[in-house]
């Protein structure tokens, strides 16, 4: 593309290399950006630099977090026996809006995946298992990870690490079926046949 | 949305500003640029701090621009008798990278909207009649606007007062009808119907 001048260029460019936006999404977002007043750029310079220059991440959980140890982890109203474990940040924050979970969470920052070269290494397993270790109180692990290849070997991975080691802890997973409101024609038939597999008995 | 952390919501809140990103697609922008080196961030930053600090509109077409005059305006190598009245910079970018127009353009900076109170006093029109005054070069005019109800209510407005004044210039609309690589029976009835009624005959 030519662009009438370097500025929007530069601008362009940098907003493109974020993911999901390209280039002509980017020039929509820098033609707004020049229609609005000027603080609204400096309040999103602002908030972006600081965000980067001081973020920090919870010491226990893995979390993001303003301090060295998150709300959550110091939360005295939470039950300490729990430990969710999950991919990233925005998992934590979809549980938590649900307000059907008061116990803790541990955040793995990724899935194994070797096409992109991660490994047991480079997430947060070790951690977790020095957690457990450390902390007597945990007596269940709820893996809430993505229903993908990556995130099934990643839940066998960590159920092997903590069996080996530690007994008595309980391993769980959330449910999986059909979601609620769907209808059932719609759901797709790998989803249906487990949901009919791994179904629930009423309770008398 | 509960967040883990002020500095993110900060950041999630000023992404989520922008047109077209909701709250959950500013929050994956955010984690994107957490995971990246911090000069990913600063580059962006700076990239917007002196795009919105130091842009300049041409004098000539207002179209945006490193200097007074833009490069269009001010090349010795296009044709002085044509400007084509676009609604924003986008246009032109689309325009040039047809490299099928050689001519000026002129930048409305928007259409005639009463819903939006956008009326023919907010947009880049008197400058456009001044230009006709003042160059006696200019022979035709072309009108690039959006064919929706807005667009339309422009170009006739333009044209009308172009009339008025200089009854010698000629004005054009750019060709509607069915795109080119387009299948007639995906086209839309309004569009097939009037390419039928504004045919082309070919040339023996």
């Amino acid at each position: 593309m030519i662009y009438p001048s370097r500025l929007i260029e530069e601008a362009v460019n940098e907003i493109s290399k974020l993911p999901g936006i390209g280039k002509k999404s980017a020039l929509r977002l820098v033609l707004h950006l020049l229609k609005e007043p000027m603080h609204t750029t400096d309040k999103l310079c602002t908030a972006l630099s600081k965000l980067r220059g001081q973020i920090n991440y919870c010491e226990i959980c893995h979390n993001i977090s303003d301090h060295h140890i998150c709300e959550i982890c110091s939360s005295k109203h939470r039950d300490l026996s729990l430990v969710c474990v999950v991919e990233d940040m925005r998992d934590v924050i979809a549980i938590e809006n649900t307000h059907q979970y008061n116990g803790l969470y541990h955040i793995l920052g990724g899935v194994i995946s070797p096409i992109e070269r991660i490994g047991p290494a480079e997430l947060n397993i070790e951690s977790l298992l020095k957690r457990i270790a450390d902390n007597s109180t945990i007596k269940e692990i709820i893996l809430a990870l993505s229903t993908t290849m990556e995130g099934d070997t990643t839940a066998y991975y960590i159920t092997k690490k903590i069996k080996e080691q530690f007994s008595f802890i309980t391993i769980s997973t959330i449910a999986r079926g059909v979601p609620l409101g769907g209808e059932l024609e719609y759901a797709d038939e790998i989803t249906l046949g487990r949901s009919i597999v791994t179904r629930t008995t009423y309770q008398a």
